[in-house]
């Protein structure tokens, strides 16, 4: 993923990464002054970037990556290429979440944005109409004939298309919204998800370093939460339509021309193709990949993931015909 | 429905009612100049009004009507009356749409309200006890001894009773509260609801002409969301109590002396009875009737219509007995 | 419960409480003019107190208190001891709430808070990090390294500890947060919990004179709401992380390290020990005891108390293997 957004805090020096993760250099023969740009996964990882490895599943593109450094356990560091050092530690996830941590250190914490000034203080005072109370944080841009409601907050990072029109009461940030969307009041767009590592008495959250991007001629209703993405974005496809009390959780993506009704919520990284009808209070577990054209029942819990054209309803769901002829 | 707020833009002439629907006038034979002054349902259209007929079911009304116009199909056309001269169309309920929002252009879009002022340079300064930065629309009316909060935004054609307390950071328009009512903090009451007609790439929003109403001695819990009629009102009978994260959709009628717990959503257009008891999480589907004295057990998905007097359970909710014996 | 914030009104005379009651003294020999200092329940009331008695259920306890006074029935006024005069009445609780509200006036409405200023014009504008418009009432405290943002209202009553982030939109009263506490944007904390005597007409709220407690540690996920307690507290235990859209009714208790995730409800009085993870839109009905690490699947519906060390899915929940066999 490009990200378009967070400021990456790099280069680092590599004997500053191996102090975060506690680990010494007897073994690993490393030149302490080397930089290190970015942290990548294996895949996209060049020559000046570390990156990790935490299953074997992932062994096959272990062996290719340009990565020369990998944060890694015992166990899996023989896949590693030559060119990449290991760095062995007890758990990989939360070492690499320490290290994204230090290269992009805004990702972690989404404390109030101090940037923020009153829109009639900026720019975007002759160009944007907008409500009382209106503030605008940094790094922010907006088209053309675009409305803004009273005490909306675009925070850090956002970018606006043309023609749209944000509510009142609204909290944007780390957000791409495209031309012709509505974001109806209330809503909570771009914070982190509900990602962490659970530690006893103090929990460790990872980074999101990704962004929330929502298409043209979406429109999402009131009191909705979108999340942004952890690793990877988090989507509303284009003419999609959400009701009130939404909740989009991190890395979801859903596809376009789709219909989601009052209170759905949809967990972390599923994946929903287009033209998808999803009733009121619907819940979807997270890891999921639902088809194009799926219609699901009002109040179905979804655990398994649904081929294309299917319609679904129950808890756990299943096809529509078989659920209401058990229930007559 | 006499609508109290949206202001009709009308005498429309017909001809640009044909043009807005490209259709010619050559077999209609219609005076071009002629005014129609309001778009309303078969039963009470008058002459000089407009009307729509989409489906079989009405044609008992359609025969008596007495508008001079009407939206239909090439099936339907002949149940008119010859003093009613059909505009046929492909999809009624679109060009319905389209005619609807040219006499009530207002009821599309729930942009913010610009007309806005602070509540201190209303007259409402003296007659109001009220929190900092307090917002008011235009045609707005306040009973004696009311509250309201702190960034609350009463915007546009909002009626408020007397001893009635709105709390922080609500906001309301098209809404007629009545008398000792309480609506608590984060509320959005009487935006539009979530109807439109799905065409790809761009759906088609129809208008929501109809307003929220809530009787005597309600209360309705933080955060909130009451959504306004579409061709009817959003009623909360008197002393109706609702819970916090409570979503009401458009068309909504709910009896008086019910209670409702967290979390519940009602789909559009469902009518509920009078001591009706609904525990936390309760979905209700749209357009269905349930009776007075109708106790729904939290949790259950309501699918069908309920009688008087009954408890039910489940999902989807059935007899409680029944359900409770089935799941021991 | 010692209650921190809520002022007691009293002492009130005697005889100020029979006239409230509607009770003339001929059968109770009072002397009208005796003071009494609080309402306390059975246990913890002393000599000076008035306490109250609406079921057999707590006889046992009922023998041995201190009280001077007690509200209770005809039925049960003989379960006292001599020391202690019975106020018979028709609806004990009725009658007891009434009283309360005697002693604790500001512990039954809660309209919007008028002691607040803003932050600026107050001792904290050196020691916090605050945005705009944000709001302070009285009879607050907050420790050091704190962030607050936009628009925020710390209504009365609330006690905020060293290093805690408070994000923007939010609402705060009557809540002590310890250490190290994030709550994100547009949560409302600490309101009354849904309770209320049904009268047809006119319901009657009773009071919550107990608080929320938020214990070091914990995050509160974006427009989640916490109502405080009724007669005991709201507590979220120590490392507890919420997810966004939950809500956590009146006395319930919340044990350490559990993570709970979106769109979650927790009935009024239930309460949950420590490690418990429960998935997304989850509800578990009123005065329920979940043990220590007991896991709840997304979607379920929990009705019955479960044990420790339990894994349940379903509604009703049940044993998740059993759940998950029946539902292939």
């Amino acid at each position: 993923m490009v990200n378009p957004f967070f400021i990456n805090n790099g280069p680092l020096k590599i004997s500053d990464i191996l102090k975060t993760l506690n680990l010494n250099n007897n073994n690993n023969k490393i030149i302490e002054d080397q930089n290190v740009l970015d942290i990548k996964d294996l895949l996209t990882s060049n020559q000046s970037d570390i990156t990790f490895l935490h299953s074997k599943k992932y062994k096959n593109i272990a062996k290719d990556t340009k990565a020369s450094f990998c944060i890694t356990t015992e166990n899996l560091k023989n896949e590693l290429p030559n060119s990449c050092k290991p760095l062995v530690v007890n758990n990989v996830l939360v070492a690499t979440s320490k290290i994204t941590t230090k290269f992009y250190p805004n990702s972690i914490d989404d404390n109030f944005d101090n940037t923020v000034n009153y829109i009639n203080d900026t720019k975007f005072i002759d160009k944007v109409k907008f409500g009382k109370n209106v503030l605008i944080g940094d790094n922010v841009t907006i088209g053309s004939n675009c409305l803004i409601g009273h005490n909306t907050i675009i925070e850090q990072n956002v970018s606006i298309g043309n023609n749209c029109s944000i509510g009142s009461n609204v909290i944007i940030r780390n957000t791409l919204i495209k031309n012709h969307v509505k974001i109806l009041d209330n809503c909570i767009i771009g914070k982190h998800g509900f990602g962490f590592f659970p530690v006893n008495n103090a929990n460790i959250r990872y980074p999101h370093i990704g962004i929330v991007i929502i298409e043209d001629y979406c429109e999402i209703g009131c009191s909705s939460t979108i999340d942004r993405g952890s690793m990877s974005n988090t989507v509303i496809g284009q003419n999609t339509y959400l009701d009130n009390q939404i909740h989009i959780a991190h890395n979801v993506k859903i596809g376009a021309n789709s219909i989601i009704a009052g209170q759905v919520g949809i967990a972390g990284s599923s994946t929903l193709g287009n033209n998808v009808k999803i009733g009121g209070q619907v819940g979807i577990s997270g890891h999921l990949t639902i088809g194009d054209n799926v219609e699901i029942a009002g109040g179905s819990g979804v655990i398994k993931s649904i081929p294309h054209n299917t319609k679904v309803m129950g808890y756990p769901a299943k096809n529509i015909r078989e659920f209401l002829k058990e229930n007559k």
